[in-house]
């Protein structure tokens, strides 16, 4: 079996000029003109591949081989949306390894025993539509009726109204289900620098951390900043400094994988001279366990209250945002490591911090991530990038993985 | 000799009036309509009074009563412009304590040996233009040739339209400086609560602190929340947050009167799920001693620049404005603290953190000042209060000062 990686570079290479940004970084906003160049473009490659193309009601590309034995359906891509000025790799790594191996496989080995399939995820990213998995929900049924009509772009355009420019139908989404999919496997960056740090240049993924997102307001008295003494001060943004301080060591006092970010914040009055009366900043939570993720939480929690009643400060803090960690299929994982070790590579075992398809897709199928090195664990920006021979062993690791588990 | 206390409240009301906005306070901007309005409500006061009025080039108004041995001026009087839902005390109380002292004093005591005057102050809140004293740096000669063409409002009004809009004529403006003021006392509102802490009804004003403005630019790395490890980030707002921590802890523990304040706070990417890359924060500091702020500035310096090293952090910090401390004329507070002795009160001796027109004007004059207790320390909004009593005391107290300064 032999991966073209002169190819799929060329490939990456050519989605990377489609919606290039001044600035650097591409967009590919989902149901825009890049988006719809991006997904025709890659399905005239699958088609080159010899993969029967079809498109689902919501976008979503289907490459497929039948299997001589039938079965349930294994699956490999990711998403061809973007954010902002965003990277070569996101998504882009998995749809043209996927298309990589699965080229390699057919040439090396012929039809396979079960379907193999390569997904082109309309979207992930959640840059243009608050809508948070939108190609995967769709295909486990996921979407909710009027959803596409009530949901807006920052122009106003309604999802329904953004599908049907692109020849999508909104009344026919639920065709897009998918009750034969038996397992989904991705290749993605890592997007961090746990990797690049060890000097590990593969990872099996363990699990999707959840996330919450808690926002914190704090209030105190916005009095006279040169005529009210230190000890007459109830201050509402030094009382948040030592929350932002606590939501920091309580996180790295738990060690990996929990983090917490403060990564919003406003004051008010903002006034040079004047003493802030209120501060409202955001927490991200993240952990691999439910339990882990918890315990942060009330710990977070439990500290934050006692800092304001010290200070003699109000606090409310509100949950916004809640999503619950999802572990990646023990067998898929085994099928992941034995393909690393085959290729003489020992994988590290990393909990993604980062949402992927496949924490929705695992609601159908069987699901497995294997993770490359980001270089400086950037991502998310034009400097996102990895070392060409971590991308073809990411692919080698990937395409013998889909062998074992397809033929 | 009586002050008329009734009469000074009716003047507090009638003033609180002009400029009344809704969502409570007065807002009376430099040359805006309500200012002019209660520029001609006090001429009339003035002039019922029994003094001669007369308005400066920059609209200073004057109420003069001549003395029988001529010499320079013993002057009192506040400014008549306010903040944005100003309160009911901020200038209006130097201005008619003033006029109530100079009626009483005239009753009881004919025509003094030296010149008496009543000074309104046509600015000093800065509410309007970045204007910084402009009433008191006409009268001591201060204005820069060019001036008020070059500074505008919010709406793009030069200072000389709007000077021309009132009758002021901006050519003339050096024609407002007096070389003949012997002595300025002011009673204020403390805008702080040590008064009412301590349970102090008066204080003469040692010293007005000056104040230092710094910024401070933290930059980080701008990493994703989800896949970055604790250990792993150069989050700009964790060391921030340590930052704005010690800035407090140095003032605090310098004790009193030395404060600083963290009141502006800009975030970026301000982003709930990555990691800040870059905060900027300014510090207001202040103390009686110059030597005192420095010892501040200096600390804090140094251990914001320990903090981002510690940390790998850069950090860059800049002085966006410098004013130093002046201190009250010592023979002035000898007057006022007699004063306040023979009305059977012991003042506390306190530092203003507050700028006042007394710094501007002890370039040309012995200043010196009164404060009497703000409630709950609140000012520059509609919650400004004093205790009528205490009111009562510190007129009583100023006209006994301007007699033994002007009799």
């Amino acid at each position: 079996m032999r991966i073209d990686a002169e190819m799929m570079q060329h490939h990456l290479d050519a989605l990377y000029t489609i919606g290039a940004e001044d600035g650097g970084g591409a967009f590919r906003p989902l149901y825009g003109t890049a988006w719809a160049a991006a997904c025709e473009q890659v399905a005239r490659w699958i088609k080159d591949a010899g993969l029967a193309v079809r498109r689902d009601a919501v976008g979503n590309i289907w490459g497929r081989i039948d299997g001589t034995e039938g079965g349930k359906a294994i699956v490999t891509g990711s998403h061809i949306d973007t954010v902002r000025h965003g990277g070569r790799l996101d998504g882009a790594l998995g749809i043209t390894a996927g298309l990589a191996a699965l080229r390699a496989l057919t040439e090396a080995r012929g039809n396979p025993n079960r379907p193999l399939e390569l997904l082109v995820v309309c979207e992930e990213e959640g840059s243009r539509f608050a809508t948070n998995f939108w190609g995967s929900r769709a295909i486990i049924g996921a979407i909710n009726a009027g959803e596409a009509d009530s949901v807006v772009d920052a122009e106003g355009v309604t999802l329904a109204r953004a599908m049907r420019e692109r020849g999508c139908d909104p009344a026919n989404i639920a065709s897009a289900e998918r009750d034969d999919l038996g397992v989904f496997v991705e290749l993605h960056i890592e997007q961090g620098s746990i990797l690049e740090t060890e000097g590990v240049p593969l990872a099996v993924v363990t699990t999707i951390a959840g996330a919450v997102h808690l926002e914190v307001v704090v209030t105190g008295r916005p009095d006279h900043a040169g005529t009210t003494p230190m000890d007459l001060r109830r201050d509402a943004l030094a009382g948040a400094a030592a929350m932002i301080q606590a939501v920091q060591s309580i996180a790295a006092a738990l060690g990996r994988p929990a983090v917490a970010t403060v990564g919003k914040v406003r004051v008010e009055p903002d006034q040079i001279n004047v003493i802030p009366g209120r501060v409202t900043f955001t927490v991200d939570l993240r952990h691999a366990e439910l339990s882990g993720r918890r315990a942060l939480e009330e710990r977070i929690r439990s500290l934050c209250g006692t800092i304001a009643s010290e200070r003699g400060l109000g606090i409310a803090i509100q949950t916004l945002h809640e999503r619950p960690p999802v572990p990646m299929d023990r067998g898929v994982r085994q099928v992941l490591e034995r393909a690393a070790t085959e290729a003489g590579i020992t994988p590290a075992a990393l909990v993604s911090g980062a949402g992927h398809d496949a924490q929705v897709l695992a609601a159908r199928c069987q699901v497995g991530m294997l993770f490359v090195p980001s270089i400086a664990g950037r991502s998310h920006c034009p400097e996102e990038a990895t070392d060409p021979a971590h991308l073809a062993l990411g692919t080698r690791v990937l395409a013998r993985a889909l062998e074992l588990l397809a033929y």
